[in-house]
């Protein structure tokens, strides 16, 4: 395999084990290999959430709106590794109760952003979104 | 100036241009050094637009809904390039009409990855969003 290939193997088996840990509702998973400088999008406000503890209160509130068990699939997922920095884009599905009672399937965005840190696939940025419905 | 200084100082130009292409309604300049096979997850639906033809219909929709002189601010920005890859975040504001007549301004976060082909920045995705309002 050639080195970039090996990182997009890497990078791909990191996200893949990251949404195991959120369907596991497992936070020592979802935090691994996350920079404490970590800047997220998430799909309910706020627009932004900076660093691992607020970072950790987005998924406190992905819970408490969650199906149990989990639904958190990747659909499909495209990596793309450079030597020291990659992006992932991915498809992905959950499911959970809104406000309204109503039970949902959300289909949502996802864009990742690495960087290698001391020969480890480190991520510092998240973008979680559904479209606009207005 | 180190390299990736170069490239980061590169890609901000890139995304200033860009984002001035957009002000000025200048497809071609929108258009810019884009992958024919960008992946755009834009604001509005659909859930992702593939390829140039259809990211360009992105900003058909958006020029439809956007005031005129058009709002496209770039309100903080950070790039994160390596020697082949990179990836930039963003916290934008526009402004427009919405289908009820109102007119609203929009905060939303972007986050573009990029890829040096043949020593040329490239934008291969775009992502844009706002927070779910349930």
């Amino acid at each position: 395999m050639s080195d970039n290939t090996k990182d997009e193997v890497a990078i791909r088996n990191l996200v893949e084990n990251w949404a195991s840990g959120v369907r596991r509702k497992d936070l020592g998973a979802i935090l691994l290999n996350h920079s404490p400088n970590i800047l997220m999008f998430d799909v309910p406000p706020p627009l932004e959430s900076k660093g691992l503890e607020a970072y950790k209160r987005t998924w406190d509130l992905f819970f408490s709106w969650a199906h149990d068990p989990v639904v958190f699939n990747i659909r499909e997922m495209s990596v793309t590794a450079g030597d020291d920095v990659a992006f992932v884009t991915a498809l992905m599905r959950c499911a959970g109760t809104e406000v309204s009672g109503e039970d949902i399937e959300l289909d949502f965005r996802l864009t990742i952003g690495l960087r290698k840190i001391d020969n480890q696939w480190i991520v510092m940025h998240e973008h979680h979104s559904i479209p606009a419905t207005q």
